[in-house]
This record gives C-alpha cells, structure tokens and sequence, in this order.
C-alpha cells in the first residue's frame, strides 16, 4: 500500500533492495529509504528474502523445536481450551545454529566476511559495505536479524547510520485484539517505522506474535518478561529463570530479532528508587524489582546472562539491554538509579560481546533538555560505542496528550548527539493504549525528529530530501510538496481545506498570504531579475523593473 | 472561560496580579501563570487595567487623533463605502507623550523609576522588581505596553524570565471575518498566548484590529507594512514613507503594544538572496527588497528610522526589528544575506536605545539544529542582549502538517540557548491559514516547548509544574494529573476513550498496561517497604513482602 499515488516502491541491484522512488511533475524523481516492505497477505505473511542467505552459510539446522501450549498463550487460551486465530500461513520449522556455531552478523563481521545483509544495508543507506562491516565487528552497530525472520528487509542500528525509528504496538489486558495489532505493524512500517516492537501483555501472545512475525518486513523486538509473567499468573515472585529462559527460545524460534532484557536491575539498585518522584516506570523493572526483593537475591537475568548469551548467539538476536530503572519524570533525570544500572549494562555489554551477540542499550525516559546530551555521552563512553536506544526522552511531564512532542523534542537533541534509534511516543503515551492513527502520529512525529537529526549530523543524503521539497515549495509545485512531505495525504488535506480547486494546485500563492503577499513568488522576481546581474547595472535593472509593472500584486 | 473546573483565575495583591489556581483533590492547589484574562464581551471590551497608572504619571496627553478614513479598511470598504461591524464599544480619545517626554518601561528604568508594570510583572514571574527594572534599563528585556492599549497585563520578554509564546491571528484577502479573529485571540489567550500578532492582509484591516485591541489582555503586535500596502493598492514600488509613517500612527493610537520594521533589508543586501534555494521569505522583507529594487535607493524604514523611534517613544511602541531576510528553508540558514541583516538590526538596536526606545529582534524560521545556538549566540552578542524572538525555527523542511512539531524540536532548542519569545507555528504552516483548532495546537505546542527551555535554564518555580503533575501521576491521581496538563481537556478525552467510567479516575492502573503490569503501582509498593527499612534488614524485609502475598497481580 502506496502513501501516495507519485510513490513506487522498486526494488534496485542484485539483493532487490527497496526503494521508494516519488515521481515529481517537472520530470525528476526523488528517492526515499523505505520500510513499507513488498506487502503481504496477513493469512499468508511474507516471503522469506533472507531464506537462501542463511542456508548457503551452511551453519544453521532445522529441528523440531519447542513444543508450543496453551500456556503460551495465556489464561484465555487455558480456559476455552483453544487460542484464538491460530495464524494460517506456510510453518517452518525452527532454524538455530548448527553445534559449536555462531551465526549472529557480529560474529562474521569479526570474521571480515561480507554478508548479503551487509550489502544490502550498505546500498539502502548509500554507504560503503565495509563502514557496515567494521562498525558491526566494533559493536558500535547492530544488524538485528534473528535467522528465523527471514521476511525482514536488512536494516542496522548504529549512530554512522540513519536515525531509526521504534513504534510499540501489542494488546493489553484491557484492549485490542490481533486483527488490531496486525493492522497497526502494517499501519507503522507504511508510515516509516524502522522497527516495531510487540509489546502484548494481554491474552494469545503467542499467536499474535507469530501473526505479526510472519508479516513483518522490519524486524521486531519483545520484552519477553511480559510473556513470562502471563505464564505464572502475573506473580512476579513466582517467575523462574526457567520459565523466562522457556519464553526466550519460544521467541527465538518464532523469529524475534532483538528482546528487551532487564539484566540491569540489581538488588543493591532498588533501594536508590525509594525516594523518586516517580518510582520505578519500566515494567519489566518493576517485575525485576519486586523479584529481586521477594527473594533477596540477585537479578536472574544478570546471574545467567551468559547463558542468554549463549540461546541470542544461536538465532542472531540482538540484546535490548533494558534500563527498568529509567527515570519517569524529569526530577528522577539521570540520577543515582539510572547512571548504576547504566554501568552494569556497560558490563553486560562487554560480557556479550565476547559471545560475539549483538548489544543496544536502552535509555530514558523523562529528561530536561540541559541534561539530555550526558546521557548519550555516558553511555556511548561507559558501553564502548553500542547503539544508544531511548525512549523519546521527553522534555517536560506537563503535557500529556502531546507527548509525541514533548518528547519529539528531547529524541531530537538526544539523536543529534549520537542516539542511533528512537523508541516513539504517542499522543496516548500515559492515558491509553495508541489506536491506528495515534501509531501514525507517533510514527511520523519521530520520523521528523530522526531526520533532523540526521540533517544535524550531517548524514549523507539527509539535507537532499529538505532541499527537494523546498524546491518544490519555491516553485509552487504543489502537487511536488505533497509527495515529497513525510505524510502526503495530511498535508494535501489541510492546503485543499481553504482552496480545494484544482487550480491552486498550480497557483503561485496559498491561503496563508494570498497573492499579494506571497513573498515567494516576489523572491522568484528578485532571482528572475538578477539572473543577469552581471551584465547590467543595478540601476539600469531598477527600471527596467518598473518599467516592466513593478508590481508585486496580481488581481485574485 | 475557564479551560477546566478545577482552575479559578484568582488576583492577588494591592495590583491584582492575576494567577490560575489550581485545586487538587488532596486539598493541595498549585498556582500556575495566567494569561486568559478577566474576560470580555467583546461589544464592550476590556477594563482599562492601567488606565490610571498612566495618567498618575503625568507625562501624557490626550488629543484629537488621526482621522480615520474608509482607506483605512481597504479596497472593500472603499468599494462599499463603510466597513464592516464597526467597534461598538466605548471609544477613547488617544493618548500620546507630552511634547518633550518619553513615556517608554525603559525610559523609566533607566531613570531608576520602578513603575506599576514592573511590579505587577515580578510579583507574576515571581522575581525581584529590581531584576525587571535593571534588565529593562540594560535593554535585555522589553515590557511592551502601548499607552493606548490600557486593557493589556504588563509582561515582560527578556532571557532571565519565563520565555514567551506569540500566536499569530489575522485574516487574509482569501479568507476569515472579523468575529472569526476575534474568537481565535480569546482562544489564544485562553490556552496561554502571551502576545498576539493581528497579521491582517484583507478587508476591514482597521475594524478588526479595533475589536482585537480593546479585548486583548496581552500586549498585540503588527506589521504595519501589510496595512500600508493595502493602501496602495498592493503595488510595493508605490510605497511612501509617509504612507508608512500615517500607518504607523494610526496603529499606535489604536494601542498596538509592539510593531514590525523591516528596516534591515538593505539594498546591497537583497542580490545576496538571489542564489537561495527559497529566496526571500518574510513577507515585509519581500515587499522592501521590491521597493527597493524598483527605486533603486535605500529602504526608506532605516534612512527614517530616527523618526520612528520619536514616535515609538511618544506612544511606548516596542519594535520587534524583522528579520525579512531570515531563511525558508534548511539551505539557506545562517547565510550572509541573513547574518548581514542581523548585524544591521544591530546597529538599528542601538539607535533605538538612544532614544530609551525598547526592542527586540526577529530571528529565523528553518534552521538545521547544528546552526540553531549559533543563532541566538550572534544575536545576543552583536545585538548587546537585546530580546531574541524566533519563529520556530523549523529543524527540518520534509513535513508540512507537522511544522508545529518541527518548529518545536527548534524552539525548545533555541529558547533553552537564550531566545526570549516563540512565535508559534501551527500545522497548516506553508499550507494554509490556521483555524480554531489550529491556534490551540500551535499554542499548546509552543507552551511545552517554552516551558521545556525553562526546566532546562532552571527558572526559579519552573520544574514545580512538572513534579506536582508527576506526583499526581504516581498516586494515581487521575483528575489532578488532567488539572494540572496543558491541556486538561485533551488529556481526560485521551484516557476515556479506554476507560470510561468513573472508578477508572482512581483505579491504580491505566489502559497502557493493565493493572498487572503498572509499574508505578509495584514502584508504591516497593516505597511503602523501603519508609522502615533502616529498622529491618532487607532479608527480613524480603520475607515479610512474600508473607504478605507477594503479588504484584490484581485481578482486574
């Protein structure tokens, strides 16, 4: 499903990597990075583009794979016996490396070997494959490919790279169901989300997952205590490091290419959230925490981290190392909680690294915005260069139902100064779950704040698409705007509310000003009159000017 | 009209310095600045607040006025012979300094003078008089208070205060009617604008701006060159300084609080625009490049710039020196047409001070954010610390629809670097002329964006807001945490649309993440066990939480 009607997606060179290619009135034609993916029916989900990829490296074996119950599914599924809507598509069995192997992009990064992710990567950001290549084997980059989503289109994670963008979907307990949640991954890729990550807490999270896995073109990240927690009744005390390291591999197999892990979350930790404004505000922190204090012992996501390390290592997914002590107003802004966890994250960091697994570290949260560029710096210090990952971070806690902007603003600055993606907000963010169109207010709002950052940085490429539309914009090619504007449908809607005609489209004024008042169409005169400049004098061109009318004004 | 039942507009003190009380439900209230106004019908106006502050002063005079004309309106009234609706209220006759007197805030700071404005404007921002007086002495803030707009409530707009927000209202040759403008400024107020500017370009130009005035209780501004044009039937070249300077006249004995001048587009300086992408953008600055070209002879506003600073000085107009060169588009920020003219406002800044005239001065509009501190930098250092006040800028040119988003990531940015006032951009930016809805998005916006900058420069009382929402927010104070947003409405709109009903409004969860998984609601729990935890070891802490259920699970 194409935005625009100017919009194709092509696909270009040998690995078909996509492409959105806008068609302009005046003959050019501008390219645009794409996450849309080919399109797919839900029943019947994507094609495997990476499926040959991973079967020439000849590292990887089929197996049976975990067996899957009812359990996975939550208590609504053991209750009527049945999960809703078991997904209708092709099966594969579970792929994992083969014994002693390891087939994360890290591990053949290190290697010095060109993978066809890696290529493709390379060609859909416009940079050289080796750039790819030693960020990757430095860790600076991630490449989130779990072998058993071969629908996903290769993307990297990286402050070298574009800004990426996260959109967060999944039911809750209380809404939503998987048609919803299906609807709204394709809703975010559409609108520019660079990766998606379900989030259910609610009833059949399993088949939802393998219902969005199977569509999905981008790759998608969990938080796989959710699961967990379903699986003992919602009992924090009661979870095990069997039952998470259960749901890992049912992920695993399922095709999840990075998880949110809370390894960070140390017992000595919890007493520095007593005396927050706001707490703990990371639900798997809280999970962790209260773990953590029911049993006094220490984090069972720390104390077998190496043997997470071992399963991530076996399907290539990446680490989301989750900050659960994140602050959750801007009072509890990098303060003792958050900077510890972020040092045992750093640890945590170089512990998988040596398993060749690929690592980002997540990051706040709520900060004001003088204190939002020693976040990045710290942990880009503290972890060696790994992908920062933060949520927004907002700028002020006095806006709820805008905070898309609020924290818009602080993902902005916090990209500028080396984030490599961005987890969105919406304008629901505190109040609600987002419906479809708050995903693509959420989606389009950090797709902005992404590419300014990117501009800032001064990414190759970036500045090109301003510039073609404020072309476009200079020279009343309207119908030009519209297509080369993050979002085309919305942006056409509001010029047509006040001149809907056709002409307009064409007209060199708008509504803002009028005809008399369009300075741009008085700036086009200026630039017509000293095209020439060197030829006459400037007097000599003052009246021709007035000669020629010297009107600034055109009757409507 | 009060935007939520919990807020009260309340006045305090010998000068009734207005503040909206907020009660929370426990019994707690918070105070937050006011800019809505006592309220008017708008037949009959406002209550001239200052009126006797002024006259007490006795430095001024009444007489007769200008005669106002039918040109005054515009071709339709010439054509029709009357204006529209003309203003019912109670006319006064106009005041103006005494011959020999300058009856400007600064002139009565420099002269050590600390008059009811700067009162009523310390005791608002909750600083000290003197820091009001000194830093309108030093011309580092402006309080912009025209003698004839008596209704206004003094503010001020300098880097050491909160930094303001200004929406601009005004209709077009295409569209909008005076009642229209009206409602759109009392909007304005209502969501926290602290200045409007009437930008009018069509018919019953006077008549409209008559209506805005008298039921303005914040300071108004123009440009006064849109009117001007009007009187010459729109034909630049046409332009006078005498039908300039009668406009001007007019407009500030009609009480308008601050004024555009573009008076430094300098004629050498209008080629440096011609190799731009998007050329001129200002509309002023567009209108004297032509002038300017036509004549070939210098911008008449800078060779009779002394001359508006006498009659600036004789009313207390403000100027707000333009920027007509800023950039449209990423491209072109910070290019030497810009920074030409910004050194010219400069030397401008300078000769209105010496006439104890007050001024700030205009910046851009699109700047990339790598450039925007450079902004505010050269500005305050050529400009001697003369107030800043930006549109935006916007950080990208890639989102028509979103440019309220886009100028917020720049605004926030370059208020948190020194900039005084937003001028706020709303989603129909380069698109068309905002409505109703539009003015509260783009003032809601600005409001965050502006108060984001406050929390990050540590203005005495500005994180309180933040942290009384996000306690409100970890108790489970639903309607307080709706009381205390921006926008109240919008927030409980948000959280009913899951939500209903009326125990949700203290339910210890939301719809985002059901009540097994609320952090905050773990975050509690664990606070509540840490208050005796110098008494207890954690281990028996430990046993004691397990004992008592452990659970960190409700059945919803």
């Amino acid at each position: 499903m194409s935005i625009h009607p100017a919009h194709t997606r092509i696909e270009q060179g040998e690995l078909n990597v996509p492409v959105t290619c806008v068609q302009l009135t005046n003959g050019e034609t501008f390219h645009r990075y794409t996450t849309e993916g080919p399109g797919s029916e839900p029943e019947v989900g994507l094609p495997a583009l990476r499926g040959d990829w991973i079967s020439v490296r000849d590292d990887t074996e089929t197996y049976e794979g975990r067996p899957t119950g009812l359990r996975d599914n939550g208590r609504r599924a053991i209750r009527n016996g049945a999960a809703r809507q078991e997904w209708q598509g092709n099966r594969r069995a579970p792929l994992r490396a083969k014994q002693g192997q390891t087939v994360t992009q890290m591990h053949y990064a290190r290697r010095g070997e060109l993978t066809p992710e890696m290529h493709y990567i390379a060609q859909r950001e416009g940079l050289d494959v080796e750039l790819v290549r030693s960020e990757v084997a430095a860790g600076r980059a991630i490449i989130p490919a779990n072998i058993n989503h071969p629908e996903s289109e290769p993307m990297i994670i990286g402050r070298r790279f574009l800004v990426k963008v996260n959109a967060n979907i999944g039911n809750s307990a209380v809404t939503s169901s998987i048609q919803e949640e299906v609807d709204k991954l394709t809703h975010a890729v559409t609108w520019g989300a660079d990766t998606v990550m379900d989030l259910s807490t609610g009833d059949d999270i399993h088949t939802t997952r393998e219902w969005i896995m199977r569509n999905s073109p981008v790759p998608i990240g969990t938080v796989p205590m959710y699961q967990a927690l379903e699986k003992v009744d919602g009992q924090a005390h009661k979870l095990t490091w069997e039952v998470f390291r259960d749901t890992v591999i049912e992920q695993a197999e399922q095709g999840v290419d990075y998880m949110t892990i809370h390894a960070g979350v140390l017992l000595r930790y919890v007493p520095l959230t007593a005396e927050r404004v706001t707490g703990i505000v990371s639900r798997g922190g809280s999970i962790m925490a209260a773990w953590c204090l029911a049993h006094h012992q220490e984090n069972f996501l720390y104390t077998h981290f190496d043997e997470l390390c071992e399963i991530f290592a076996a399907y290539d997914v990446s680490f989301s190392l989750g900050d659960g002590l994140r602050p959750g107003s801007i009072a509890d802004a990098n303060d003792e909680a958050q900077l510890s966890e972020l040092k045992t994250l750093a640890e945590l960091t170089t512990r998988a690294w040596e398993h060749d697994v690929q690592v980002m570290v997540e990051g706040p949260g709520h900060v004001p915005l003088h204190l939002v560029e020693e976040n990045v710096r710290l942990e880009q210090e503290w972890c060696h260069g790994a992908p920062f990952y933060t949520l927004g971070p907002l700028a002020t806690d006095i806006a709820p139902g805008y905070d898309h902007i609020t924290s818009a603003i602080g993902a902005a600055t916090i990209a500028m100064h080396g984030t490599a993606m961005l987890c969105y907000v919406t304008p629901k963010e505190h109040l609600g779950l987002p419906d479809r169109d708050d995903v693509k207010t959420g989606v389009i709002t950090y797709k902005l704040a992404a590419h300014s950052a990117d501009v800032a940085k001064g990414h190759p490429g970036a500045q090109a698409w301003d510039d073609a539309l404020s072309r476009a914009r200079f020279d009343f090619r309207w119908r030009d705007q519209f297509a080369l504007s993050l979002d085309p449908v919305t942006a056409e809607a509001y010029h047509d509310e006040t001149l809907p005609s056709e002409n307009a489209k064409t007209a060199h004024f708008c509504s803002m000003c009028g005809p008399k008042f369009c300075s741009m169409r008085i700036s086009q005169d200026i630039r017509e009159r000293f095209d020439d400049q060197a030829k006459a004098g400037m007097e000599a061109k003052s009246r021709e000017f007035v000669e020629s009318g010297a009107s600034v004004y055109v009757e409507p």
